[in-house]
């Protein structure tokens, strides 16, 4: 089968590799699209971040070169011993959080904080390929009315779903987005369907403003300030990652309010006077837990679309030229799907 | 009438100042007994750090020179005017928040981060005087079984009270404190009490830990990481303020637990990569609200013992050598209380 395979920094190959047979407790599906993520653009541009070189994974047992794509969905063509409930056929929506299932966060059902962290598609072999073989317990059979294409976006919907469930969202608060990539897009259409009182966010870029607004953002702004009235907002969510973008969010948190941490990054200086002084409540949230189940419930019984974000869908072969290189260059794709099959005609 | 008036770094003066007679709705109280606070410690040595000097505090309408001490307690000996409810004669305790009653948090109820935040006793004046004049929405009447000793610690024991409410401490849940002055000794008090599973405590005075033991804690430490197992705490309480003590508490707890910053410190540098990752929250919280019902029942109910932290009592003529200056030279004493008046024959 074709597959897009992680080598080192920019030496990401479209190539033929084996497909490789369920064992017991796996399914091996045909993947009918596979979303870039910004984690996927890191390893691309500068990685290894979080991809195993030399030691492999202790979950997945593999190390790179790796096929890269955790956001993926397909159809099973065939099931490994000792597994029960997904037949071939069946389509599903593809989890792809490891789980060791001994460590206490694990045993506590917390398996997104598994002290082996790990995704298919980073730490093991993922969804840029026309196949790929996964633990079943990833799997989620997807009910008659939700299509693939809503569900090749449940992966960072289910960030997003995550982070707004952990943000405990009042009726009626003032939410607060800073950074309208996917995540930052999917937390606004989320917290505005969760009853959020009013959400407002800021970006740069005017399309995706425009976008915000679509799925359910009451105001827009390039700045974050700008948007944000009076005392300030009940929570605010972080989805850039840089020092200036979490200080902003805080200065945009009123009294008592909370910020959402999802960007990564490193280091960074905070006035922990003024924090506590204001007595604001830094949260974070990492991955998802017993998410995907609500996807399919918002997608199938509220109509929620979450694939409103998806900008364009291209063939695996063009993987590098028109996904990674096009969405390290600029702003103009928001989420780029990739159908690994060629269509049939 | 006596008082320690506080009129710059280093200088503090006991010296005598008229009492001020109660206008509508305030109250005039003999103060029985008012403790040093490390806030007062702060104003002392390198101040003025709250103290309004120059332009009077909105809700007091007083600069400096300004009667220190806010954790106070007496017996009402003068009623305004529109004061109902109050008589003289009535045993009180003092919380000397002021409250604006008009922002957005007062309107909310979460009268501690009222927009004008202020204290009796910093930004007002305060309890280290025989007499002290205050809004009587800042006074609780004592049942009586509650002594005047224990209700002159109830201002820092509803810091810590606030604090423990705030975590959301749930049961059998394992809680570390790292610095025991006096906040960090009735966290851990109240902590326990509150039905945590496993108290483990954190300074470097051997007397302190001590205490701390006999006040509920099940372990104690010279650093926090000795007494600290497994995976970490599910809650860690920072009650020192320094940047090295911050980044303690967040290595000391477990993946998907929180930290409350309690102490006061400038700007501190985190690391947000691991903070979002572990999925860690950090929590924070300032002075109380609504805990002085609270302190008022478990002592008079419950019988606890709030007044354990209290090392000496002494007199206001010494409050500059035996109190800021013995507190300021080392941790010999944790709470010392100043008791206004000449003891009678």
């Amino acid at each position: 089968m074709r597959a897009a395979v992680w080598y080192g920094a920019k030496d990401v190959r479209v190539e033929n590799v084996p497909v490789t047979p369920p064992g017991p407790g796996e399914v091996t599906i045909e993947v009918a699209y596979c979303g870039i993520c910004g984690s996927d653009l890191h390893e691309y541009a500068d990685g290894p971040h979080a991809i195993p070189v030399g030691d492999p994974h202790p979950l997945s047992g593999v190390a790179a070169p790796i096929v890269l794509g955790h956001e993926f969905c397909g159809t099973v063509t065939e099931v490994g011993g000792d597994v029960t409930g997904i037949a071939p056929g069946d389509r599903v929506a593809v989890e792809p959080h490891y789980r060791c299932g001994g460590c206490p966060r694990c045993l506590a059902g917390e398996y997104n904080i598994c002290r082996h962290f790990g995704f298919a598609g980073l730490m093991g072999h993922g969804g840029l390929a026309e196949c790929a073989t996964v633990p079943a317990y990833m799997l989620h059979r997807l009910p008659e009315p939700v299509s693939l294409e809503q569900a090749a976006v449940f992966e960072p919907a289910a960030v997003a779903l995550h982070a707004v469930r952990r943000a405990g969202i009042r009726p009626g608060e003032t939410v607060a987005v800073l950074g309208l990539g996917p995540i930052g897009l999917l937390v606004t259409q989320l917290a505005t369907h969760s009853g959020a009182g009013h959400v407002v966010v800021a970006d740069r870029s005017p399309a995706r403003r425009e976008l915000a607004l679509r799925l359910g953002a009451a105001e827009a702004g390039a700045d974050l300030a700008d948007v944000v009235a009076g005392e300030g907002a009940d929570v605010v969510f972080e989805a850039v990652g840089s020092e200036d973008t979490l200080r902003a969010c805080l200065a945009a948190t009123r009294r008592g309010g909370r910020v959402m941490f999802l960007g990564l990054t490193g280091t960074v200086r905070l006035d922990a006077f003024a924090l506590v002084n204001n007595e604001q409540t830094i949260m974070t949230s990492v991955g998802y837990r017993d998410a995907y189940p609500e996807l399919i419930r918002l997608v199938a019984e509220e109509g929620v679309d979450l694939a409103g974000i998806v900008t364009s869908t291209i063939a695996l072969e063009h993987v590098v030229r028109e996904g990674f290189e096009t969405l390290l260059r600029g702003q103009e794709q928001v989420k780029v799907l990739v159908r690994p099959r060629r269509q049939r005609p």
